[in-house]
């Protein structure tokens, strides 16, 4: 398999101003198609340190993709370093000039006299045309390696990398990308998944855990000549060992498997379980303070199913919002099953939805008892039939706390939706 | 300066299936420390690839701070690596594994006897003794460079940076760190503020911005040898500079400048201001769905200011649970000025609470209209004496505007509270 380092520049990296978010969406991608990732280097706007790098990395593997340094202000070297490794001249580019030029005109704005530096590129460089920003990009290319300089700007070197660099690393390395599969599973730990699947040896799989709090997936990569149906028989068998946990499969087809569709984040698969059913829902919400709420009407469309929340953090709120019983309150406190029964089964009923999802609990780092420790939260889903409640304890510190406990009555929701919640208490 | 070299090694960080965090954490901190990050390189687990960086590094700066590949498996092969490159034997520790078996103990569970692997180090190395966690972690020093070797578990890793790297650094190079003040704004954006500060050339001061939507950070790094008195100067003139849009500045005294304290994240300060000042706050909430409940709550002890939220994402709920007049919603729509005061002061008025903070507009990708496009959002502050209202045109995604508009009817309640925002409509 061809081999890659990622190349990033510039001061903010190094000194710690920015998260090198960029080395990772490359090496996903680039790993995705088949190449191996070896190394990442981010280096400063320094001279020496640029050409040194680019020097060493162009003599190791086969491709190397840079990014940052290609800006109009002094502090941008990238262009000049290449040239000298590459022992050319940079040169003005009319075409590369007329880009920027262009986009300065559709925004109906003068062009900077200090951005004509962006339109010199090293002498038999490929330009690669920048259709998203004014900074160049440019490839670098002979018998051993194909080096790629794109600019530092997320959203510009993403578009870059798809529209050129992709292309031209598929023509030359010929690659048949093998195929991903990811089972997404919420409320079961990674040392846990481990335990069910155990020792993982399946000639032309890869199989890798990845921590996305508060999921955890589990990446099969399959090998270019592993059959269809092997794909599909690999990832069933391996979802059956997981069990109920798993709440979607992304890479099968909708026929392939009955947790292929819907896919994404927990409430995209819930948020369209509802819509799919014609189901609506409402929250009362202690202990998430609204996050139960903020995540379903993060998902574009789902006023279709989310009609209301009431997060109901005072125990007076508790009453007057979604009716739980002064009497609940004073017997079993507000972090008990009977309130978080009463919240739930009293939003669904004033909201006049499907579903009531509800929870209470105590998320710290005050507020903790012998008898209720930090991390006790109650979380309950009202239905049409039935109250179904779940008693919780959490670890961790307060938003680790809100976070599990919101994705937690989210899974409640999503087990019942997809028919795999026990019926019986 | 001393300079430094920071390496990690992981398959996990070159197949870009984890951001590698530790690298800018640590940049940050050595930075703000005095010391200057001249290189991050990351490497897969494999033994030639990771004695190259550790071998390479140690002859170009003073300083390797290297985290990963310590854990108990077989592709973690840093302490190998490491031994080979200094030319010493690994040796069994007893210390270390005295330690490891005491904290299995502290858990009550057996060591597995993988774990034994983690108290092997290179002979003559410092021990750093991890209280956090099972990982090894050592020092290599000689009178050119000292190289520190931490796991990668991010908590571990900043734990022992404090605990061990930093005071061995400060007592290894004599450091005088300079003083660090941060201006924290929002509902500004980037470009607007380097025109109001202008071209920065203060002698002894390097400025620069950093944004972490939906705040712009404005940091001032002041050599060691500027005064106090110079600090507070400068730090109060470009705090002027900029306005209001100034809800906290780190860094001072609280006697230096009236917005020293409180400080922290928006919602921090926000909160901080309510509990000082005895004050409670309800929000009513469309667009935003529970993301300004859940931004107050996220602060530990909100709860004796924040009572309750109502997300009344249908009109039915904005009716029902906050007293949204039907007429006003026929002859306006849900997205006006008139809706986003009812709903501010309705929430106020039956919570009982001091403030009233509303939200309603069109978070997108649907729903936009030529009148109200996307982006189009009401916010409404009622207080004791009046309502103030602001329409916003947000620009971005879904997750930005909601974002946006969280941050922007939190930032009216600040500014309320911190007396700037101006009295008349």
């Amino acid at each position: 398999m061809p081999t890659v380092e990622i190349l990033s520049q510039g001061d903010e990296v190094v000194t710690g101003q920015t998260v090198d978010t960029n080395a990772a969406w490359l090496s996903d991608r680039l790993t995705a198609l088949g190449l191996t990732v070896v190394r990442h280097t981010a280096v400063g706007d320094r001279m020496g340190d640029i050409q040194d790098v680019v020097a060493a990395a162009r003599t190791r593997v086969d491709v190397v993709v840079s990014t940052g340094g290609l800006g109009p202000t002094e502090d941008d070297l990238t262009t000049a370093a290449v040239a000298s490794v590459y022992g050319v001249e940079p040169v003005f580019d009319p075409v590369a000039m007329a880009h920027i030029e262009a986009l300065y005109a559709r925004y109906g704005r003068p062009m900077p006299e200090v951005n004509r530096k962006q339109a010199v590129l090293p002498d038999g460089c490929i330009r690669l045309d920048n259709h998203w920003g004014t900074a160049p990009a440019f490839a670098m290319e002979d018998a051993h390696c194909v080096a790629f300089f794109l600019p530092g700007v997320p959203r510009e070197m993403r578009s870059l990398f798809d529209a050129h660099v992709l292309p031209r690393i598929s023509e030359r390395f010929d690659l048949v990308p093998g195929r991903l599969v990811t089972l997404r599973t919420t409320g079961i730990g990674e040392s846990n998944l481990q335990e069910r699947i155990g020792t993982y040896q399946v000639p032309g799989v890869t199989l890798s855990y990845r921590t996305r709090l508060p999921e955890n997936h589990i990446k099969l990569r399959f090998d270019p000549d592993v059959s269809d149906t092997h794909v599909v028989e690999e990832a069933t068998r391996v979802a059956g060992l997981i069990g109920n946990s798993v709440f979607c499969i992304e890479g099968l087809l909708p026929a392939q498997h009955p947790l292929a569709s819907p896919t994404g984040e927990l409430e995209e698969v819930v948020v369209q379980l509802l819509v799919a059913g014609g189901h609506t829902v409402a929250t009362a919400e202690s202990c998430t303070g609204g996050r139960v709420a903020a995540k379903l009407t993060a998902v574009p469309g789902s006023s279709a199913a989310f009609l209301e929340a009431a997060v109901t953090y005072s125990n007076a709120a508790k009453v007057r919002l979604v009716g739980v019983e002064q009497s609940a309150l004073d017997a079993h406190g507000a972090v008990s099953e009977p309130v978080a029964i009463q919240m739930a089964a009293g939003v669904r009923e004033r909201a006049g939805t499907a579903f009531g999802l509800s929870t209470t609990g105590i998320a710290g780092p005050g507020g903790g008892s012998e008898d209720k420790p930090v991390g006790t939260v109650h979380i309950a889903l009202a239905t049409p039939d039935r109250v179904h409640h779940r008693k919780l304890r959490l670890g961790g510190n307060r938003s680790r706390i809100q976070s599990l406990a919101t994705a937690a009555v989210l899974d409640l929701l999503r087990r019942h939706l997809q028919g795999v919640l026990p019926s019986s208490p």
